[in-house]
């Protein structure tokens, strides 16, 4: 089965990414936590990529893209940049392929995260926390290296890497009426819609994301690319813009996108850590935070929920003072 | 198939007890996280009873007591001292049957625990943070009530309630050389010690207990009872002194009880939730600080750890200053 759209992975595409990437990366639980559903009157299945290798979903999409890429290539490496997960994921993607990685990464990174890429093996540099600056960085260290690109986001081997942890949930559950993933750069949620329109295409997905980084929510319903400008959220995994390939995929197979305040992210990732007893970063909190901020609409379904990543900074928790 | 002992639970027993509690309680999964088997150089599959109802094992348990009670005494309640999780556990299955529970705490018990035990309906008094003060309050409350006492371990029907976690731990693992259980009072300890001495004889049973709360170390070692006297460990859910009904199981059918320091038990912490990502407090983690002190003793062994209970202060970590 194909997309209508000229630049979006097959079903096999995404079968075979999965097959490529079962022997590296973890089939992670599915779990479901009854105070939760009792608080948002609603059942949810949680698809606990917090557990994942790397602690992120961003596994998935890494190790397609680098598992890819031209064996003549290899010895050059790979580049990206990244505000955390996907670096981390590269890294270890590459190294576990026996190559190198090149990592451009702002300077206002997440802490945890800059060290999870330094101990992958990763060689940082080090950029203004801007695109701009990111994507200039970058150029310079492709020149310098020879590494072939693997973008966070806007490649389709990342998307169909990306898509492999709404494959798993779709197996595992039946019979959802929704699935909800948040919406940074698009990977995640362009691979997930992809899933549910080839394997589920009664089920309807919803992006979740915060307020104050909603360049995707205004895209989607102006129907042309906004980018994302100083974005101000907790959720560090979900600042960047959109990208060419994952907007048409969105605009094409999501059903909504939903901003979250800042508070209700927090009271959400509270929440899975004291009452599912998992932990996970802002970013995977959000989609729970729409349902807190929304019951009626959400009442009584079936709703997957993709838990994006765990990498949170446990030195300083957003609860705490 | 019963025990050698004429006052423990038979297997028939605990098997009964698993059936009376399935019907309330999670099957809990059991994870393992490649991350933490290579920091120990084993293999471990972590039962998460952190993930179960009221955070802890103690809800299999209390629910098998409240279940087991003679209906012409459900009137009257029944009543307890703990210091946190099986005072949770009891409130929440006194609820569920629709009786009263009376619950005496100690005054410096877990702000989490407290909040939890009213949230769950259960009528607090409070007393010193002395066993000899918990009982004398716990008496007054019976003469006051008439409740029924459901002595948080040292009773039949918790121990085997508490058993059926290691049964569900066998029943999915079935090549287990060595089961690891925390040790406070012995509840879960006796239970587990059983469930393996009935159902898998060849595996090993470990208990694990802080160096500074270690009077089951030393009971177990000099074969006589010695009560917990000042214990001092961040791991407050095993700072109780062992029962008559769980000191001769455990006596019979553990093999070694090991001890650790308190700052292998906050790495150990540390550990499950940085790597597994899941929530669990500072008991659950004595186990894995066993591990972690002596490598060699278990290098490449297949390990069941139950993960006891899940919780913890998120408000103030203990690897923070």
């Amino acid at each position: 089965m194909t997309s209508s759209l000229p630049l979006a992975p097959s079903l096999r595409e995404m079968k075979e990414a999965h097959r490529r990437i079962i022997p590296f990366i973890h089939r992670t639980p599915v779990l479901s936590c009854q105070g939760i559903n009792r608080v948002v009157d609603a059942e949810i299945w949680f698809k606990c990529e917090n557990m994942q290798k790397v602690g992120a979903f961003k596994a998935r999409g890494a190790t397609n893209a680098v598992r890819s890429l031209d064996p003549a290539l290899w010895h050059l490496g790979v580049a990206t940049h990244s505000s955390g997960n996907h670096a981390q994921a590269l890294s270890w993607a590459a190294k576990l392929a026996g190559i190198d990685a090149h990592i451009v990464m702002p300077s206002n990174s997440n802490r945890v995260k800059v060290e999870a890429v330094k101990g992958y093996g990763g060689e940082i540099t080090f950029c203004e926390p801007t695109l701009e600056s990111r994507e200039t960085t970058l150029v310079s260290v492709l020149k310098r290296t020879g590494a072939t690109e693997i973008h966070p986001y806007n490649n389709l081997n990342i998307i169909a890497g990306q898509a492999t942890a709404a494959i798993e949930l779709l197996e595992e559950q039946e019979d959802l009426e929704l699935v909800m993933a948040p919406v940074g750069g698009g990977g995640l949620l362009s691979g997930t819609a992809l899933a549910c329109h080839y394997l589920a295409p009664e089920v309807r997905v919803i992006a979740a994301e915060p307020a104050q980084a909603d360049d995707a929510f205004r895209s989607f319903n102006q129907r042309r690319f906004i980018p994302s400008v100083n974005p101000d959220t907790i959720a560090d995994g979900l600042r960047t813009s959109l990208g060419s390939l994952t907007f048409p995929i969105i605009l094409t197979y999501v059903d909504r996108v939903v901003t979250v305040r800042e508070e209700s992210i927090i009271t959400a990732m509270r929440l899975l850590w004291e009452r599912m007893k998992v932990v996970v970063e802002p970013s995977a909190a959000v989609p729970l935070a729409v349902l807190l901020e929304d019951h009626e609409a959400f009442r009584g379904k079936r709703i997957g929920i993709i838990l994006s990543g765990g990498n949170a900074d446990l030195e300083q928790l957003p609860w705490q003072s």
